[in-house]
């Protein structure tokens, strides 16, 4: 970057405000996927006026600009494949005013979920979406990535609760949408739109988010399987009850057996499993809803059915289905785990046939393939074992994650449930909103004419997932 | 309209598809608002294909279209201010499918409230957001406007619903957007961009709504207060408990003495009035949120506090409170009940403050107006008594909505809180978005460069909004 334009960038955000530093921009060049990029620049802005003037810098000068949160992201939403600016949001981490009576509160996109819940609890309120990184991401990726996680097939993804945000247009521009009342009728949902736009639209700079009561009470209950397909089976049957579980959570024979080597068998050895969430305002409503889980499970195959109001107990359960991505890596020597198609939603009662498809897909590539995950929302993970320098085992993983794409899309379903698009799913993202496509491309032109906001990523993408690899796999580096 | 334009569209709807005769075109230039514009021709398509047909030939001939749902919205977004074809979606009114397992249903614009969640209880679930017109309204009216209602304190509005939907651009191309999944991460979200347009951006032709299961017990407490302020009080610190009721509605000494005249003294005798409801899963929960209420309706001074578990009462209540727009009408000999600002949002804790300023104004400009709402979401509604014919009360009417908006305004709340925007609230509704309007232009430019759908409206706002009066008042004729 010309030292001219960094100079500038200085005098906006002091010398302590933005780094060169090979070391920084090699570390902000990760978020948690399989890709990395380095970036000319990482700036950490502290106000949406120091935002505001940056982007008029690059928008002059046609910089790329990747804002950037945590970098819990899986899917490579953050890593900056054109270079350029990384905008990295956390010193912007400030809950701004919690709103009791008013039932909203705003903050800043660099606060961390569980921080933020922490403040929230005071006042017995909660922000639900609860996703696996919760103890490091930050509120500003879920909205731009509208991520979620447990406890969404009952209280939905961040998108129902954001009523209004500040964003920084690609001309520097400083926008609010949204309101913050309750309820707002007509006109343009900006906010709403921001919400999953992965930072093509504008730089995301304060969020005004919906409050929602904590119910009081909560039990879980883990019901073991012969096999993938009754634990599907059991998902569906609840759900149509209706019973809307709190989370529900899935994991096959591969994730359990992983995570028992790993931890210490906190779980039944068996085929596959269901941990099922039920919450209530009292301890009634709680027991009657587990007894309703416990009966779908047992008519729909479960050979075990453990419920349990023992906090000590359910935390074990959590840790270990929390700890399924780390343990997959220590379960085979030489073999990590990595997240390509990482995240998949299906129609709920196509869980089954979608884990089945998966199955038949790893063996016809000869790949190790795990699947887990919120199954009550037919939300899906799978995630693949190969050797990082293995080019042959990359191309067949990626032949596969194709394949597990098309399936999920053939189903009903979409490519991403809850971890966004980003490079991973750029491809079959395009297959999946083929009609929306026109009408994408149409509003990115619309608000950012220079193309700078994290450019070819979404409906921008060209060429091979594995162009920016993060590992030592000498054809892709 | 040119002769051989109707001939095309004949060729595309049938005769029997179209109407240009004079009485159905005065007919479909009103809806429940005090606006009406008399269109060219009112065309009743069957299908999807048959609107995009027609928006070929529109936007080919850059001609308006507005579409029209039951016609009952008060602000006139219906209404087709700049003439052309009303596309009237009451033929395209099924049910496609009810998704049972996988928690969604398939809907065509048309079909009315009530008989969907007539549809919809058969299985347990419900439609909640209950617009005051559910025997009436559309949803995919609803939709538009991104209508609610008594039950948005706890459910939310018609957006928190939307999982996907199709509509036809101004060009006609057909777009899908969204899923039928519970879940879908990131990626440009025009479903909910489509709620709340307005007709401005596409015609809505199918629709995915989320199924929600339906709270197994519900009673009722009514409230009298010897002022409004102790009633918006009471509802402040309710929620501020926090206790979330699943509805919230509050009456002034003029509408309780106008629903009391009319229909036979359903309520007590007041100055104020809030009538809440609780629901849940078991009697206990119930019972419990009511005591709550009735504890905090005392502390907040409460005259007389009512709990109510009888059907029969509870539906004399409901009907008292959904009676008070005719009610209105039948006050004041010679006066009608028109909606002017008839729909606001403020922030919950400033329902008091709002409620004093509607009555300073009032007293300001010498005209009568009634305050109601949804309060337990800041969401009030004001309806002015006026003389039909009379200019000069017309005009103080005006004047009188524009300070009743600004204080919304100032008090951080919004102009639409669910009836939308249409003619009513449009220029407000421009200073309340002033931060907004760049990327709304950029928006709506991208979307329908000729700008044939529903012209004139939201950012398009030009003039006087008395300009296009149903009312027999020469001045405005």
């Amino acid at each position: 970057m010309e030292q001219r334009i960094i100079d500038s960038i200085e005098k906006i955000v002091g010398k302590d405000g933005y780094s060169t530093k090979p070391a920084d921009l090699y570390t902000y060049g990760f978020d948690a996927s399989i890709f990395h990029k380095t970036p000319e620049i990482v700036i950490q802005p502290r106000s949406t006026e120091e935002v505001s003037e940056i982007m008029k810098i690059a928008n002059r000068e046609k910089i790329p600009v990747v804002a950037r949160g945590a970098g819990t992201g899986l899917c490579g939403s953050a890593v900056p494949i054109k270079g350029g600016i990384v905008m990295a949001m956390q010193r912007m981490n400030k809950v701004k005013k919690v709103s009791v009576a008013d039932l909203w509160v705003d903050i800043e996109p660099g606060i961390n979920y569980n921080d933020l819940n922490e403040v929230l609890a005071k006042y017995g309120f909660f922000f639900p979406p609860a996703p696996g990184s919760a103890e490091a991401c930050h509120i500003g990726g879920m909205v731009a990535l509208n991520a979620s996680g447990m406890k969404a097939v009952k209280y939905g993804a961040t998108r129902d609760y954001v009523l209004g945000l500040t964003f920084v247009k690609a001309d520097g521009e400083i926008v609010r949408a949204g309101t913050r009342t309750v309820k707002d009728a007509s006109g343009y949902q900006l906010a709403r739109l921001m919400c999953g736009s992965e930072g093509t639209l504008g730089i995301i700079t304060e969020i005004t988010l919906k409050l929602t009561t904590k119910p009081k009470k909560s039990a879980y209950c883990l019901c073991a399987f012969n096999n993938i397909h009754d634990a599907g089976s059991c998902i569906a049957a609840l759900i149509a009850k209706p019973m809307i579980p709190a989370s529900c959570e899935m994991m096959d024979s591969i994730s359990i057996k992983a995570v028992n080597k790993a931890r210490g068998n906190p779980l039944p050895a068996c085929e596959a499993l269901c941990i099922f969430e039920a919450d209530g305002e009292t301890d009634e409503v709680v027991s009657r809803d587990l007894k309703i889980i416990e009966e779908i499970a047992k008519s729909t195959g479960a050979i075990s059915v453990t419920p349990s109001y023992d906090q000590k107990q359910i935390d074990a359960w959590t840790d270990a289905r929390k700890s399924i991505l780390a343990a997959l890596s220590a379960l085979m020597p030489g073999y990590t785990s990595v997240s390509l198609a990482d995240d998949m939603g299906v129609p709920i009662s196509k869980v089954p046939a979608a884990v089945k498809a998966f199955q038949d897909i790893a063996a016809k590539y000869d790949v190790t393939i795990a699947t887990y995950g919120h199954a009550g929302d037919g939300n899906l993970h799978t995630k693949m074992l190969v050797q990082p320098s293995n080019a042959d085992m990359w191309e067949r993983g990626v032949k596969a994650t194709d394949e597990i794409f098309d399936v999920c899309i053939d189903l009903g379903g979409t490519v991403t449930g809850e971890h966004g698009v980003g490079i991973a799913k750029a491809p079959k993202y395009m297959r999946e909103r083929a009609s929306e496509l026109s009408s994408i491309i149409a509003i990115k032109k619309a608000m950012d004419p220079n193309n700078i906001l994290n450019p070819g990523k979404l409906e921008q993408w060209e060429g091979s997932i594995l162009a920016n690899l993060r590992y030592p796999c000498k054809e892709y580096m």
